[in-house]
């Protein structure tokens, strides 16, 4: 992934202007780290079939880390999670103040688009992304799950809409990521079961999310932590030892079908993988 | 433009799920009316060339309504102008509570490209048309200009940077509908050109909506007036006589260069223009 660091290094959003700290502000939270696991999923995906594609699919993984990074500054204003803290950074809103977040929110939101849409791909394929990126990022998608999350807060949820909500604020995005991958190698047979083994995979993602949001501190987790207990987490609903049984069930049925992918991908992507599937083992 | 209001009718966002009020909350701000300045515009434009073409343009028209719309509700957030009151009905704040104001503008942006991806056009169109909202409506766009505005709150721009100001928060995306009608009917040459049209369009547009703020009661508006004393308005900054004097500069130099715009475009767009330009002439 330093390719991508250095991607995003080289395309990051530029704004000149009277404003003292927009252009700052637009580029602070990109610049402050990040797994980058979406990216490194849709680059894992080119990568195992079609290598010389890498260059032009970093527009297409930096426009999934922009959707990706808008809407983490979204969840940590005031009105919603109230975060000072986020990839180890001061949150930008504590930074500068709330209407800078919301505003460089919305501009990185929009970029996202705007990025692919400029990207070197086909029309069609730059259209296919944007529709994905659009479906599993918007209305339907991660937003209605920060919605459900935000409103059902204090409101407890059964587990199927405890699913559904993760299912949609964490797991579409990671779906998309991994079937824009196969969008842009032309593998569309792939591509949607690559996104139903997204939806597990960021299904078992925030499940971890939630283990290690009560055993790590906020220094180990880059955010703050143990801050879920009013929150439909997967630990609240189902107690930290059976959210763990329940993340082994997930990353064993994971393990089994990453197997049953075919070997180029295995190859290009086992090793994320397995770290990421075992990551609550830790 | 009753076509539209139907087609609006027809393809709201919708959103089951537990939720309780976010698909109300996604459709209200759409419902409440407002003037479709912008989707009349670009449906003017395609009506003039090909009014065959008019159907699938309701998307276009659709997608800057939804983005124009999502900029209104974060704009009248308490973080930012704080508003009662908008196209005369309780803004979403008000109704539910920031976090729904918040998600639902989220929500209207993403969707714009969405919609336009999903358009029954080319996509080559569909791409052209996604470059220039998400270029005209983003990071150094609109976005730009609400930071700005924000920002210079209480701190005395000059004129220049005023009008900086509002050629970025009003006026590319006015100039932006002009030219995705002209984008959708293939007259790329024209596409330019009207852009530049409605750049001067947009900027009278502000310093109407200024001149108004100060002359109309807030029922009048169907938003809060006399709000705009702290903010780089172009009343703050020239006074009323003055503002009404450079509005009819511009009225004058816009009725000068529609007349040399072909007959077809004068035809279809010099009722709706007429109107506007000479708005503040009452």
């Amino acid at each position: 992934m330093q390719n991508f660091e250095q991607f995003l290094l080289d395309n990051l959003p530029k704004s000149k202007s009277i404003h003292p700290h927009y252009e700052e502000a637009l580029q602070e939270m990109l610049l402050a780290g990040g797994k980058r696991f979406r990216p490194a999923l849709l680059l894992g995906v080119v990568s195992a079939y079609n290598p010389l594609m890498l260059e032009s699919a970093m527009y297409a993984a930096y426009a999934v880390e922009l959707l990706h990074t808008y809407s983490l500054i979204h969840d940590d204003l005031p009105a919603m999670d109230n975060s000072p803290l986020r990839r180890g950074k001061p949150t930008l809103h504590t930074v500068y103040d709330e209407v800078t977040a919301i505003l460089v929110g919305d501009a990185l939101n929009t970029y996202s688009f705007e990025v692919l849409s400029n990207a070197p791909f086909s029309d069609y394929t730059k259209v296919k992304l944007i529709q994905e990126l659009s479906h599993n990022g918007g209305l339907n998608g991660m937003v209605l799950g920060q919605a459900i999350d935000c409103y059902f807060e204090n409101r407890p949820l059964d587990i199927e809409n405890v699913e559904f909500l993760h299912k949609h604020k964490t797991a579409k995005l990671i779906a998309a990521s991994l079937k824009m991958g196969a969008i842009i190698v032309g593998q569309e047979e792939l591509a949607d079961r690559l996104y139903d083994f997204g939806i597990d995979l960021g299904i078992l993602f925030q499940i971890q999310d939630d283990i290690l949001d009560v055993t790590q501190s906020s220094e180990e987790a880059g955010k703050l932590t143990n801050n879920d207990e009013d929150k439909n987490s997967f630990v609240t609903l189902l107690g930290l030892k059976e959210s763990i049984v329940e993340a082994d069930i997930l990353a064993d049925k994971l393990t089994k079908e990453l197997n049953n992918f075919d070997e180029k991908l295995k190859k290009s992507l086992s090793e994320l993988l397995t770290t990421y599937i075992n990551r609550h083992r830790g």
